[in-house]
């Protein structure tokens, strides 16, 4: 095999362009080695085989720079940079090299680690200023999507790139879709760009002072040799629009791209799956509960940001929604504001977007919509530290992030019956937006009665009464918390048991009554504590004699981490949190 | 006079264009009236009388919708909606109207509170859908400077626009300028339409999908009438791309277009202002600097985000800097994440913005920063109680926003001498990012020590050891740390006092120390309290016998508050605290 040969893009110099095609292929084929055993993201990384031999062909990594967007695309990259490792050998090999661009992994060959969308052109432009002070000569090339390009920052970036005025490489890697379909006015542009094989008159890119090159054949290693080494050393902003094929050279993936973005593993012969267990959802409980209330109510609108699947709206339930789902392309400022405005205009528009993705939205959130208090309803999903673990995608930090911004309210429900009476209050009421974190730890059901109604004023809820200690557990943190419980009855503790609901303020009636017969407070949150739910409660008791225990995850930079040694080592494990709670108070 | 007697906006409706033009000058002299006398935004307004006047004669408030970018030119609206008395009158009169567009004060004719750049057009969206779903007809118009339009915000809203693809008004409101001179690749385009009387083949807005209209004489009356009226009941996307005069009808506003953006009052007779007393400003002390350290290392590069005031680069000293300086325009998001880049690509990026406007830029922060852990600077400006007191400017809430991101060190400077120190090493340190917040209560100066290196890891400086009491008392509370340590000692208690220096963790070893002779702790931080520092350390002593008083502002939605009634209203007067103080240890 030749990539096994090649340990660096000057590996790929003295090959022909047949032996640079062996390679994409073989490329290719690791790549599919890689997301059928281990999963990943397929057809970004498929479509831009060829275009990644020929950008490590014609530019001079790592003196020239690159700087991949989102990283759904760089898979290739790896297996050209010394990492073919963990595209060719076993599930260990490949649980070694990350999925996203990762200086960590790469010093040499990633500049960023990456995993956020929109951010390549703006990184890029930092490099590119580099270079200029310093009077280098090498190139920048930021590579970005189709997609990525629907996201704010990508657009503050092109508008800086053509400020700057030297040289900068922008590869937009057009594969006509998102994660899922493209929704914007910029893709009525690169359709046109694409159907007039770049000549149209109207291009936007030009029009920001851009060069532009145009390149139809984007799978063609010989085509986009020759393009690329059309721009080499350029001294303008260029854009090179090449128009690839999202899962190119694997037949499922090219078929039915949007399931095909990303995957867990599948069989190489045919794109199946195994079958996976049958278990339910909040992706689907929810889309099908809007679905059908959707029906009765013309002015509910399903709104997602570029990843629909947050909010189990399938392309057919998508469509089934029609004008009541609406997803902005990959664009959360506009997501939030635009609610806010629905809001005003009298829509009931609920917005599904991934803990992770909340943060590219904090002022919006703030001044389009808290200070408006206009009542939008924005459910978090995957909140907690069982969802996603890449250090780019962690979603520990909604919490003290959504309880810092005045107006919100930040409701946390613990089973899949108070979910719903939530969602259905926060739709119903019309006095201030209301976010939900959508229970994370699998769709718990209850037989309890649960409130239908709520308040914006916090209200405990009581599970059980004891005395000595109490237990305030949030969200998908409850059922831990109904665990430390009874081992607290094996240890002779009566401790009450308190479903908070309520994350951003406490319930200050609450607590002063827990003052008659309790010495500790535990506190419970699914994600970190540096500034989150519990240390309220600290704060709220810090002149009493009260005792608070604050449980939750140490602020810091986590990657790839392992749940039960991520409880351990901030004593969170059931055990743990008993013997800390005995020591505390025997 | 013709505006007294303009109640709404329909009594407009029968005026000809002669007095529609009185009514404009009329307007302008209102405008002039309560800027000169109380101070506020003065040429955006300026430039925006005559398309006011037109805009609300063509089109039918509040059936027809308005929504104002940035609210930098919202004052002849408020003149010709019933709010004159905030123009014509007093000051008293004018302190009762907001600067800002304003449903609190006008719920029938403003649709949100804005104040901060780039989200008309999101907004309006939400409006447009409202619409659309419900079957209205109304029109839906977005007014957006051109200096707005270079926000993530605005793109992602006309992209949708563009997407939903029905009747949306959006006026560019074209003055050249953004606070400061326009920055980035749009602007190339703006000035080709200009120059070709929106002829220009190479029409960005128009690769977008919008339907375009150009008007040059942006400051006439009947033209503008014209140019709206063939617009009106629009069924597409379209953009109104009008040329306007900021300043327009004021002379020394159009001379100098950069100070008189905003201003304090003035003399109407030639433009004037009182002279200032001479004081010392962080802005100047800042810049200065920074042009000296310049000189030394070309590397050494001052960035800031359409807010060059912010850091006291004035237009003579953004010229003196060179390359040195950098402006991205109104994007925070690029400012954040090109640093980054710069950082990575060798240079020492230093960005300064307004406490209020950090929260634009969350994400990048998280991700293209300190996940990356590249070393560049943020210097937070103006973060406290003493500085801008707007709904949707209010700066209490930067310390709970950076100390929730990991990999950022946020350092709180009490005085001058320190924040140069602070600075200093933050520059030349090439390891992580780290914030400074300027102190925003003057400038004080010491003769005491100031430590030349700081460190990752927080530690606490102790400027006294006493007993009983601690008082941490961070960056602009300082002062009011060694206040209460007097008012207490007068009492009989040798407070110890610490100057913390670091936000964003707690110096463990330092309050582990405390604890062998204190009972209490007070934390004062100039911000908001939930979620903050104090927080952290009452979250600290929670499990042990240490009462803490946590000293800062409760979470809220403030308005044009009173400094010295917020601090009584949260007991953060020097006297509440010793009141609390001998409350808790006596």
């Amino acid at each position: 095999m030749y990539i096994e040969r090649i340990q660096t893009p000057a590996d790929l110099k003295g090959l022909s362009i047949k032996e640079l095609n062996i390679v994409a292929d073989e490329t290719r084929a690791a790549v599919l080695n890689r997301v059928s055993k281990h999963g990943g993201h397929v057809g970004p990384n498929l479509g831009f085989v060829e275009a990644t031999v020929a950008l490590h062909y014609v530019f001079n990594a790592p003196e020239d720079k690159f700087v991949f967007d989102v990283s759904h695309q760089c898979y290739p990259h790896k297996v050209l940079t010394g990492r073919a490792s963990g595209f060719l050998g076993n599930v260990d090999d490949m649980n070694a090299i990350s999925g996203y661009s990762s200086p960590a992994e790469s010093p040499v060959y990633d500049n960023f680690e990456v995993g956020h969308t929109s951010t390549s052109v703006s990184l890029a432009t930092g490099l590119q200023k580099a270079r200029d002070i310093k009077g280098g000569k090498e190139n920048i090339i930021a590579i970005i999507g189709d997609g990525s390009l629907s996201g704010g920052e990508a657009f503050e970036g092109l508008d800086e790139a053509s400020e700057l005025g030297t040289g900068i490489i922008i590869v937009v890697n057009d594969n006509e879709m998102s994660i899922a379909e493209n929704h914007g006015g910029i893709y009525k542009n690169l359709k046109a760009l694409r159907e007039s094989n770049g000549q149209c008159e109207l291009n936007w890119f030009k029009a920001w002072g851009f060069e532009y090159k145009y390149l139809e054949e984007g799978n063609n290693v010989e085509k986009l040799i020759e393009t690329f080494q059309s721009v080499k050393d350029t001294d303008k902003p260029t854009i090179v629009h090449i128009h690839t094929e999202k899962g190119h050279g694997f037949a499922p993936a090219v078929a039915d791209k949007e399931p095909w973005h990303w995957g867990a593993p599948f069989n190489m012969e045919d794109g199946s799956r195994p079958e996976a267990p049958v278990m339910e959802s909040y992706e689907e409980l929810y889309s099908n509960w809007m679905l059908n209330e959707m029906k009765k109510d013309p002015t509910l609108i399903a709104i997602t940001a570029g990843t629909p699947t947050a909010a189990g709206f399938t392309a057919a339930k998508r469509k089934e929604a029609g004008k009541q789902h609406i997803d902005m392309g990959i664009a959360e400022e506009q997501a939030v504001a635009m609610a806010s405005g629905m809001a005003k205009g009298g829509l009931r528009p609920v917005w599904t977007v991934y803990s992770t993705f909340i943060q590219r939205t904090y002022d919006q959130i703030a001044q389009d919509l808290c200070i408006n208090s206009n009542p939008a309803v924005i459910n978090v999903a995957w909140g907690g530290m069982n969802t996603m673990n890449d250090i780019t995608h962690i979603c520990l930090f909604d919490i003290p992030m959504l309880c810092s911004i005045p107006g919100l309210i930040y409701l946390a429900p613990t089973n899949c019956e108070e979910y719903f009476a939530m969602l259905r209050w926060a739709i119903l009421q019309d006095k201030k937006p209301i976010a939900i974190r959508i229970p994370s730890n699998g769709v718990i059901h209850t037989t309890d009665d649960v409130d239908s109604t709520y308040t914006y004023e916090p209200k405990y809820k009581i599970a059980h009464k004891g005395s000595e200690v109490a237990i305030i557990a949030a969200g998908s943190f409850y059922q831990k918390g109904e665990n430390v419980a009874k081992l607290l009855s094996n240890n002779g503790i009566d401790a009450t048991l308190i479903n908070p609901r309520y994350l951003h303020a406490v319930d200050a009636e609450a607590l002063e009554e827990l003052k008659a017969n309790h010495k500790l407070v535990v506190t419970l949150e699914d994600g970190c504590k540096d500034g989150g739910f519990g240390e309220r409660i600290a704060s709220y008791y810090s002149t009493s004699d009260m005792k608070v225990l604050v449980g939750g995850v140490k602020k810091d930079l986590y990657d790839r981490f392992d749940v039960q040694k991520l409880l351990a080592d901030n004593r969170l494990s059931d055990d743990q949190i008993v013997e800390d709670v005995l020591q505390i108070v025997r």
